[in-house]
């Protein structure tokens, strides 16, 4: 079964880049197993994006309770030739023992400030970091996209149709979970409807009208074994005249006392279609019948389509939310900031990162945010207008509070768009939020540039 | 643990569009249950693209030999209100029973060629396309990026290095596995090392050098835990002053009779510091320590370094790689294309299918691939230059031969790309690839879109 189902419990501590393996064995040689602090993310906005949706904490904090290395792995190790025995012991038992603060999942943030912040043995916090990334970027990565397309939908319904074009199937099941987060309705992944309780959805496919010999009859057919859930697709042959045989079965089930729930485009120039296909279900005594469009949407299609007036009532998303298409990937990083007291920076071209535990504080105004602050953690900046977004999640192995359900993050979410003004939320051309760092955070920045600099070019 | 391992086998079933269930119980209601196939294909090149890479069989056959409806997901299903206990019954014992004909892993393939084609009862094969485009669209999409990279590194090693920024931890896995497939060498994720027996690697991180307060202590450091697998990352504060610092570490190295393997760059130009870095290297007497540099590699940028005369030896190839950055979807459809012994054809715009149960013939000359023929299955076609790519894999729930090891399946895709002409192989501006229809599929063609438009025609 390893081709089908390749990671699971057992397999979480091999699932790491082995780096972070070999460095662990380095630091454990040599006692160097101090308390470091990981911060994570994203250095740069990609196009058209000014702002990012948090999502994947749920995911990291199973991961980091359950990892280990059971003894098929440690087998493996071996086998490699890389690993001492004195290592192989100590990682048999190794269990993460850290402190972890985040921003909750829903939470909307910036540029260049901390989504999570793990202080542990910095072999702990090493070991976990490809997992961590792996997750937080993902989801983040889809909450985002899924947030632009709700803002573009302007209170239409959306679907998650991902599934088949998500990049595998974690991915498959962490997208339908971000993009409810973000404010979809409803997904067709029927595995993410029962483990997260993610309402489904769904219509029928055009193999189920061409293996009919009439359209009509498949119409019918499905109308026949779901009198109150079905979803006609019209675009098999022909959209309109898909939409009048529809028409003709939506009328003979009101005739029985039930309801045609709806009718699905699939190509063509959607926008003219569902004018049409409105007008024709309108007139066949059929306004309560819902129009479906589907194919290629993503947030810059659906806000043309809601600009051009298409009567449009639910867009199915798929592909091109699911694996993020015009932004497949942040630039995300977890980087050293502290180790054993000491604030730690990388001066690597355009890739300086900002040292020490750190706390972001959003800055309001008349129920409006204003402004972020990225200060040191234990920096007291007790003002009514500013709020810390960062919580302290788990500490020694322990998650520290019930997280929130997902419908509970899903309204928060939706919360923090509320307040983020409209001109960091445009699809294209939109302002960047102003993100300050505090005098402290500045002062320690400099400092602790100005002494690797000095060492640098001390050898030059 | 539903947020971390989120498909097992036991959750195979309800990995599924809601759609599928829901037509397959109209199926099922109805007693429409006869023999369909369907044919899974790319409808068109994705920009740059000219050939694409079959990957994902393994992981397929495999699902089609595990997927069933275990009674936690009849329960779920039942709560959902949507489905009647007949149906449920039956899904209680379902298996799939089918046959598969596929393109073996590692074949290289056109638009609009069946990568793969099933042919069985139709609530069979419906159920299973969600998942079977998953795993295909994913491997295949990431073995035809990585034979791109292959192509561009001209016999320089590559590495997989996106295991933190695949989407989740199924594609982090299946990019290690199709990127191996396609050409590459190695990759960092250790668990693909132990699953697939991927030769693993990786040098060491940033945090690694900046947990130390000197660079060279770093360095010394990791050279004494690993005197033979040393790979130092020489640019978290200054490539040139990094590179002079390993170069002394490599000659205490060499006086202790080991060897420095290599030195990573990980920013700045890489070009132009591989010639300054090899030069150092070179003075101080390390012609042998091999140069590796990663980030932000690709195709593209494999191709202007090699071109540039970069003295790289290795590259790690991460992120652009394994999420496909510049393509990440194909237009891959799973068509039904025969029902009942009725060749099927659907005509929305711009999506027309090719109908029945088909092979793919592939013409040759002189060892070089010249064009491929999409003929019906039964066309007997034994011209001494013509070999079909088509295999049957899977017959009555067994699959018919063991299937070949990846290393196999690597060596058959180094050859498949020996035959395929330069023309075909470039990144940008390459040639289609000629793809004809056979007369006798022409002809099936033309009848069954000439029978459905007089059909259309005639309601409207």
């Amino acid at each position: 079964m390893a081709d089908v189902m390749e990671v699971g419990i057992e397999d979480l501590g091999l699932f790491t880049d082995l780096y972070q393996l070999t460095m662990a064995q380095s630091y454990f040689e040599h006692r160097k197993n101090r308390l470091a602090t990981f911060s994570l993310f994203i250095r740069t906005y990609p196009p058209h994006r000014h702002f990012f949706v948090a999502a994947g904490l749920n995911t990291v904090l199973e991961y980091l309770q359950q990892v280990h290395f059971p003894s098929s792995a440690l087998a493996y190790l071996r086998q490699t030739g890389r690993f001492s025995e004195a290592f192989l012991t100590y990682l048999a038992t190794w269990q993460f023992r850290g402190e972890v603060w985040a921003l909750p999942e829903g939470t909307v943030f910036f540029a260049n400030e901390p989504i999570l912040e793990v202080t542990a043995p910095i072999i702990d916090a090493q070991l976990v970091e490809s997992f961590l990334v792996n997750a937080i970027h993902l989801q983040t990565l889809i909450a985002t996209k899924a947030a632009r397309c709700v803002q573009a939908a302007q209170g239409r319904r959306l679907m998650d149709f991902a599934l088949r074009r998500t990049h595998g199937t974690d991915a498959a099941m962490k997208v339908a979970r971000a993009s409810y987060l973000a404010g979809f309705d409803s997904t067709s992944n029927v595995l993410a409807g029962q483990h997260y309780g993610i309402p489904i959805a769904g219509t029928m496919a055009h193999s189920y009208v061409t293996c009919f010999a009439e359209e009509i009859e498949a119409f019918r057919s499905f109308a026949h074994t779901f009198p109150q859930q079905t979803v006609l697709l019209i675009d098999t042959y022909d959209t309109i005249t898909g939409a009048k045989r529809a028409a003709e079965v939506g009328q003979e089930m009101a005739q029985r006392g039930r309801r045609l729930l709806g009718v699905r485009l699939d190509s063509g120039d959607m926008t003219a279609l569902s004018k049409t296909v409105r007008n024709i279900l309108d007139t066949a005594g059929l306004p309560e019948v819902q129009i479906v469009a589907s194919g290629g949407f993503d947030e810059y299609a659906i806000a043309q389509a809601v600009q051009e007036g298409a009567r449009i009532d639910v867009f199915g998303v798929g592909t091109k939310m699911g694996v993020a298409a015009d932004a497949p990937y942040y630039d995300m990083a977890y980087k050293l900031v502290k180790y054993d007291g000491r604030p730690i920076m990388k001066l690597s071209s355009g890739k300086v990162t900002l040292v020490e535990e750190k706390q972001v504080w959003r800055c309001t105004s008349d129920g409006h945010d204003v402004e972020d602050l990225i200060a040191l953690r234990h920096e007291r900046l007790d003002q009514p207008d500013l709020h810390p977004l960062l919580t302290c999640v788990m500490h020694d192995r322990r998650v520290l509070q019930p997280l929130p359900s997902l419908e509970a993050s899903r309204a928060y979410h939706a919360d923090q768009m509320v307040h983020l003004p409209d001109r960091y939320k445009t699809l294209h051309h939109g302002e960047t939020y102003p993100v300050r760092l505090s005098a402290a955070l500045e002062s320690a920045q400099q400092q602790v540039e100005m002494a690797i600099r000095e060492d640098t070019a001390s050898v030059q």
